[in-house]
């Protein structure tokens, strides 16, 4: 392609990624905001908490910390700050025994049960002005993006 | 709605949520790495020298910090840094003189052109999947998604 082409379509991909992103951090903001206010608790500690409730069987910890959405927590404070809460048990790998694997205990599923009640009302409330309808197709394009994400992910990989 | 309609659309704007703070955190962690192994840049410095590149009169502080996209940075702690390296300048604000504004110098300029064309050049390798006329219609449903968060958030402040 010819260069001016070329930055032509570059100049579109930034358009939407800066839209991306932006809309992401005002929402993230916000979520944030509320977690806190309403629960006193950080959004990394309700990301990691969430990635523990879909794995019902544990998590490594080096698993745990690739699971997790918002990425800047410290993965291995948190677990310990929910291990004395009693909401994370913590346990070694019987098959390697250099590796740890963490789990959410029953109070901890209740508790995570409630949070994201509040998550998904919270959600519903910022993004309420879209049309069901309108929410459809802004999933497959989300799904869209994460699949060319994905793709160039393993063709990097498979260069190595 | 009856309660259970309610929660459909909930948990539809949830899946939108979860995948557009997904694939945003995705690029945005690859953005992060490559300005620090390419130039020693953070995102909060790259951004930072982006909102002031698009104001050439110059920002006061309380702007520069509302106008950054990533928020997370320290905005002073960046325009000190900046300003020892003569890529910014600070001033008073003569209308007010407990005001600071900051602006780019040339140089700060011409050095934030370099990381703009670069990222400019990242993204659209990131995302070169995607297909023109596939980005269009994102870029709409993003705008589409700023506004309801926009139109919001006037609501709350008409309220308060």
């Amino acid at each position: 392609m010819p260069d001016n082409v070329e930055q032509d379509t570059e100049v579109k991909k930034l358009a939407l990624w800066i839209r991306l992103i932006s809309n992401s951090n005002i929402i993230e903001k916000e979520i944030r905001n509320l977690f806190r206010s309403e629960f006193g608790v950080t959004l990394p500690r309700f990301d990691l908490m969430s990635a523990l409730y879909r794995e019902p069987g544990g998590l490594t910890m080096g698993e745990l910390s690739k699971r997790m959405l918002v990425s800047n927590g410290n993965v291995t404070g948190i677990v310990d700050r929910l291990q004395k809460e009693g909401l994370v048990k913590r346990w070694v790998l019987p098959t390697d025994r250099r590796i740890y694997s963490a789990g959410l205990t029953q109070k901890g599923r209740n508790d995570f049960k409630i949070l994201a009640d509040r998550h998904r009302q919270w959600i519903g409330d910022i993004l309420g002005g879209l049309k069901d309808d309108e929410v459809t197709p802004m999933i497959e394009m989300m799904d869209r993006v994460r699949e060319v994400l994905k793709v160039r992910n393993e063709n990097k990989r498979a260069k190595k």
